[in-house]
């Protein structure tokens, strides 16, 4: 018995919605968990870079690969643990550039795992653990069901979410630098503690986000994609963002300019031909800097993660 | 030549959308702003609490008074200085208390001397004057239009401002103590910075309740109501708000129990019947405290600021 499941890239925080917004990219990562031939075999985790494009070296290949630590609290949750079983993930979701790499691993060994098992668990207790294993639930929730999401995880376990539907002309761009940033050195770098200004600054902010999708309003979408608690913090990490906001901030058609989720990867929303308009500006900036930059626009993902 | 408008009530934050959301009730102050007979002869302003129930006295009758620092903003709008005008301010709306009383005054001085000018303001330069008075939208933005409303003052001074369907069921409660709380010592009690933490917990939360309100999701409204950005630090000042959130906390029917603006007026949202089922217990926390309380259900007031 093998299952083969595809799960998408996600982008999340969009700006204010730190921990709590995230919007899945038609960028996939193959994740195949099936029963070991001998038992007693152990635990076996393959990882192919289907581009041999990113360095998945780095990527755990023993209990402390997130995919298997994600199994093996599947397991527990129906009184087994994850043992004979093997893991091959296929990536092809840029690895440590804020494009959800580890949410989609996570998701993806889950869902897999669980359609091996028989479904014992529903899409509640799959998401729950997802977002246990991750320490937030913005990637995870838009990972497994596809489309923008608002989730929040709660004091029981439980992750509290809501899938909304995003306008179908506003576009996602992804500019994937070449180099990598550690979520932990993006989270490292984050205060303790922020003014009341900036908390209610950014409670406004991702508020008018969720109403700005629903009434599918460019002008305020515009207006709320700022932040004050995160991404001025990670400026000094992220090649070019600084520069690119001021480049971007009053353009024609483009309605957000922010860190893809830890970054380095910069995420710019726009509509109609917005992005081609200043692609070439955009492009010098990343140029006069000497970054090489993978530049991708996509519509949103809706599916989420599929058996395939 | 003289201008009466109603302004409703407001109560302000729903729990985490500190300064900027507000809901509006149907219970109005009346304001009159007329020009005086003989030039020359200043302003005149007169209070007239109509029910003579609560303590207007505390209310400036000079420049210092809210209504004529937002006329003379207008004014000066239009290049000119507000002497010789007459404002009468009947109020019916509780003082000092959280709901919006004071948003109430600046908003009807303005619209009625708006009209009484021939409307050089628009709503936008109207909204702006009422939160630059006021310091903050989120009770001027729906004593102007009335419903519920989430309102961001922006960085160049205007409000960027949407006013969202509520749920035709979704009762509002109001629980106005008969003591009075200073707004100036119900902000001064809030600390200057909050945990990342904790932060993040109130933009989740305040998103969810744009969201909840949407889909008019009661169950996602239960969870979103919640706050650690305020009322953890004013609940000390407001009298049973502890013990009710204990009370209320699993009542079917209960959508939220929050502090209305800065207190100590208590906002209890509710539906079906769920408010009158908790009324009598609701009552013997006031009177095991010994605090007495007028309670009243309302619907939703749609209408905002007219000229009667």
């Amino acid at each position: 018995m093998k299952v083969t499941v595809k799960v998408p890239a996600t982008s999340a925080n969009l700006g204010p919605g730190f921990d709590c917004l995230g919007i899945a990219l038609p960028l996939y990562n193959e994740i195949t968990v099936e029963e070991t031939v001998m038992p007693g075999s152990g635990v076996e985790i393959n990882i192919i870079d289907i581009n041999d494009a990113y360095d998945v070296i780095s990527i755990p290949k023993d209990e402390n690969n997130l995919a298997y630590k994600a199994i093996e609290l599947l397991y527990n949750f129906i009184g087994q643990t994850a043992s004979d079983i093997k893991i091959t993930i296929k990536t092809n979701i840029p690895v440590a550039r804020g494009l959800g790499s580890s949410a989609s691993v996570i998701v993806g060994g889950l869902v897999a795992a669980n359609e091996l098992l028989g479904k014992p668990a529903d899409n509640a207790v799959l998401l729950s653990i997802a977002a246990e294993v991750e320490g937030h639930p913005d990637n995870v929730t838009p990972a497994l069901f596809g489309g923008f999401c608002l989730s929040s995880f709660e004091d029981d376990g439980s992750v509290a979410y809501s899938k909304i539907e995003w306008p179908k002309n506003w576009k996602l761009t992804v500019l994937i630098p070449d180099y990598e940033l550690d979520t932990k050195i993006a989270r490292s770098v984050l205060p303790e503690s922020i003014s009341i200004q900036d908390a209610a600054f950014n409670i406004r902010k991702c508020s008018m986000i969720i109403d700005a999708v629903y009434r599918a309003d460019s002008e305020l979408m515009k207006k709320s994609m700022k932040d004050k608690l995160h991404q001025p913090y990670r400026e000094k990490l992220i090649n070019g963002f600084k520069e690119l906001n001021e480049l971007l901030q009053n353009k024609d058609d483009i309605l957000g300019c922010v860190v893809s989720g830890a970054g380095p990867t910069i995420l710019v929303i726009s509509e109609n031909d917005g992005f081609e308009k200043a692609e070439s500006q955009i492009k010098q900036v990343f140029e006069d800097l000497n970054v090489k930059c993978d530049i991708r626009t996509y519509e949103i993902e809706n599916e989420g993660t599929l058996v395939i």
